[in-house]
């Protein structure tokens, strides 16, 4: 099988088949960021028409639809397709993780945590985020413990993903830009917000029982 | 570094340095039971003097103590004393890894994504578990979002565990026996009941949702 160089690092990892990249990184990452913009526009439109929503709601049913999006396509793709970065006629998101690798070599060479981690978010925590938006939008009970749980996935998730990585002696990345930009900041974005809404998910919870304990006591 | 013939699959696995069990299994498993049946009949009779306590209240006040000092002790050791393996005075629990890496030899290999997994176990968990103990007995209002945070925690954790192994070949076990009854049994034993504490807890927090519902359209 005819192998070409690769990018990324540790230098000395072998990638049998090995095809490289041939979209420049705008053309990767200004699709993602301009679906992105329609997905949250279009939800943040839609979700207009329900006039009992509050900003914050309609501002979570953004993130959730963005969120369950990329958990599906895009990380749903990596699990679950093993050879895309030996694919002669490659796809966008072939290329796409091909570049994401220049960030975290693990996903080119496979490792099996973040593998495992990847095939769980795209198979569980993904279709949760949209059943999220639509729980947020018609109001369920559901809702806020539902958001608690798949906020703890990502973090969980994020929390075994750079802990192995540490482990593993933190040698992943093909330059300081790659390892800030898509290792630190496309993961902590996740870190930051699921944090955020995971202790908003908490409070509300457990605001929910004191009302309820201080009626029982009345 | 004198090296001994290991017990571990597969069989080409390098241990430089390890130290063959001087306990036999039986030595080793015993003081484990003993000492959880200790905890559990203390926690319960203990917490008899709580009149308010039911006993589903009081058998998960048990549990808990028990996967929190299993979390903290146990875990805790193997997570946090990378070189137990090789002691030339083994400890018991040297010895008890030694024994449980007979089921999954990425105990002794030290696999990162195991590391990583036992370290939030054993630092974050485990103390977590422990304060749900009180927080079952003062009847505090977060008793049932944390027990299910931690159950979350868990079955990620079990998740990660088994489904890295799949993809690693899952020959990690000295026999079918040590595959079932370490590998399988002592963690199927945590799936299980992490998935029915999570169940019992979701739908308690989902009813209080919807009683402060019905009152609301009252």
């Amino acid at each position: 099988m005819a192998s070409y160089e690769h990018p990324y690092s540790p230098r000395d990892l072998q990638l049998p088949g090995y095809v490289p990249l041939s979209l420049s990184q705008i053309d990767i990452v200004l699709p993602y960021l301009g679906s992105s913009v329609v997905v949250v526009a279009a939800i943040w439109f839609l979700s207009g028409r329900f006039p009992k929503l509050s900003k914050t709601d309609r501002l979570l049913m953004c993130w959730w639809a963005f969120s369950g999006l990329t958990h599906i396509i895009l990380e749903g793709y990596f699990a679950f397709v093993p050879d895309f970065f030996k694919k002669k006629t490659p796809f966008y998101l072939d290329e796409l993780w091909k570049e994401y690798g220049k960030g975290d070599s693990r996903y080119v060479s496979r490792d099996s945590a973040i593998v495992a981690l990847e095939g769980f978010t795209a198979a569980i925590e993904g279709p949760a985020c949209l059943l999220v938006v639509y729980a947020i939008a018609s109001r369920k009970s559901y809702s806020y413990i539902l958001q608690f749980a798949i906020c703890l996935g990502q973090l969980y998730g994020c929390m075994v993903y750079f802990v192995t990585s540490y482990l593993d002696g933190d040698n992943f990345a093909t330059s300081p830009f790659y390892y800030w930009a898509y290792y630190v900041g496309a993961n902590g974005f996740w870190v930051v917000i699921a944090t955020l809404i995971a202790i908003r998910s908490w409070k509300k919870i457990i605001s929910v029982f004191e009302s309820g304990n201080k009626k029982k006591t009345k």
